[in-house]
């Protein structure tokens, strides 16, 4: 049996924007750049692009020759696959020995010509949306150290970012905590992680628990969310997923003005304490002790003049702090996290 | 894109027996000869072979001379595969024509000579443990019809057997009712169906709503449970194949000595109430009216002069009639879903 693993990087990156028009298309690189800007060497660029994403322009050879390890093709263009006119540039980067990294609805697997040239030097070809074969069913067996998960009132509510704030304010006040990725723009922002809505339904928990395994008493793990309890195309994965991280804490995230589940306008969005209350009810499986610490709100939509009442009503309905990341940080979360589970 | 479609068998089946020494080695073939005696034409097994199931011997060329369809390799033998001295029947069986129909934990598309004989004579080869690759995700639109699905306090507790009894006593009365197969072995017994803990993770509820389409007002599917929501390892799948089945109904499988999940005998099983509370709670996402009709119990480990107070205990609990189907039958549930589901 092949080694239990997740999907592993090899940092640094070079990114692959190539010429595209739309800044938005570059959103991932931008979230590595954000978040881990010590992983990411450079860009590469076709002549014409206008779009950066602030990091240095490298040729493959460049990158290569300072010591680049993948090529992380995060760009999401139209239609979801990569323009003909990109794949000598992968190739190039395969045949100079860099792993190819890729996020995107297709495989590389099926282009001859990268796979011959990563075969021949020595390259990896990553599906980051490919799990590993191999996964343990979910023991549900207690795990050393702490677990912080986000969980959604819907998918697409800012759980991924809701995490890496998180995790970066425990940072900041010294507590040790690692991201762990559950998604594919998480898992090339973390270096690693599993791509928990890919995997067979027998393993969801199996992997959630290899994701986030035993640690030190005080580490807290911060594990990026997927899909919702109340969603009715992704439950499953995001049941799977609370079992496997068995967390002792989780932030709801939450965007204040959907009212339907995005793309299912027929389902409608919980209550934030029919949330709540459904995630400790199911959660007690494998942690008795888990409970709300949070609520992330996107505020976006709402005009500034209702932002904070709104917060502060969720506040005082859940008796937990309700914040927008992007606007007040994670602090009083944190804090939160600090008054409820002091140090061992 | 292929057509979405479940697994699909053709019937008439021969089955597999080869040359097994424990009759409980043969328990896929007597579930299918037990509930769909109509499917199978015959059993195969080698001259010293002292275990049958109740049917004619056939050889693969009588098999196929009568029109028989499938192969069925529906044994356990011990490993879990296939004894080599069994391929070159298997072998046989392909070249004839025969669809090769696999429910255990191996590739056909791994036997190189099969493969061939398949291919030359047109045969499909089936491992029933394979879901289709395409598959949608769940919509959560409501569905015309009715859906009872059978859920458990653990895993193994007689969900398939209380499904096909329940279908059966329906269809008794004279409802029309179909049982809806998300197993390996159900697939096998109802000729259709999809292994609902194989897909990947993403499809869990889409794969649910494949397996029960649109249909008559007053027509019922009887689905057949998946896992446990109480389960550490299979929660996932029970949620997704709870919110894709949206069931109006709902019968708690239970096994009446068990106090811990089998295998992972540090999680407790649910009481009974906790498990109608939880399914209700969920179950209403996608079935607002979701209620449960019935407690069905393994009893066979309870002294017999336990069993009347046991059961009776239960469904003064719960208000809904609580049986042993092997014992009791399941004319009580019956009444119960007519009682509380007129015919329109």
């Amino acid at each position: 049996m092949p080694e239990l693993t997740s999907v592993r990087l090899r940092a640094p990156y070079l990114i692959l924007i190539g010429n595209i028009t739309d800044p938005t298309d570059a959103k991932t690189g931008q979230g590595i750049v954000q978040w881990r800007p010590e992983l990411v060497a450079g860009q590469l660029r076709f002549p014409e692009c206008k779009i950066g994403i602030g990091v240095p322009d490298l040729t493959i050879a460049d990158a290569s020759q300072a010591g680049v390890k993948s090529l992380i093709i995060g760009v999401a263009p139209v239609g979801g696959s990569v323009p003909d006119n990109w794949w000598p540039y992968i190739e190039e980067a395969a045949a100079a020995g860099l792993d190819i990294v890729c996020g995107l609805h297709l495989k590389l697997a099926d282009y001859p010509r990268v796979v011959a040239a990563a075969r021949k030097s020595g390259a990896r070809l990553i599906d980051v949306r490919n799990p590993p074969t191999e996964l343990p069913v979910g023991t549900g067996v207690n795990r050393s150290g702490r677990r912080v998960l986000m969980v959604g009132t819907d998918c697409a509510v800012g759980k991924k970012y809701s995490a890496l704030a998180l995790h970066h304010a425990m940072k900041d006040t010294g507590m040790d905590s690692t991201f762990r990725a559950t998604g594919q723009t998480g898992i090339m922002i973390a270096g690693e992680g599993l791509p928990i809505d890919s995997v067979v339904a027998d393993f969801i928990s199996g992997a959630a628990e290899m994701i986030s395994p035993d640690n030190d008493a005080n580490h807290w793990d911060v594990i990026e969310g997927q899909g919702s309890l109340f969603h009715p195309g992704y439950s499953g994965v995001s049941l799977g997923l609370l079992h496997g991280s068995q967390p002792d804490a989780f932030v709801v995230c939450h965007d204040a003005t959907r009212t339907a589940i995005a793309g299912w306008e027929h389902i409608a969005v919980p209550s934030i304490a029919d949330c709540i209350n459904q995630h400790v009810l199911a959660g007690q499986l494998t942690n008795p002790g888990i409970r709300c610490v949070g609520i992330s709100v996107n505020s976006s939509k709402l005009p500034a003049s209702e932002r904070t009442a709104y917060l502060g009503r969720l506040a005082d309905e859940t008796s937990v702090p309700a914040i927008d990341p992007l606007i007040d940080g994670c602090t009083a979360i944190v804090d939160e996290i600090q008054r409820r589970y002091p140090m061992e």
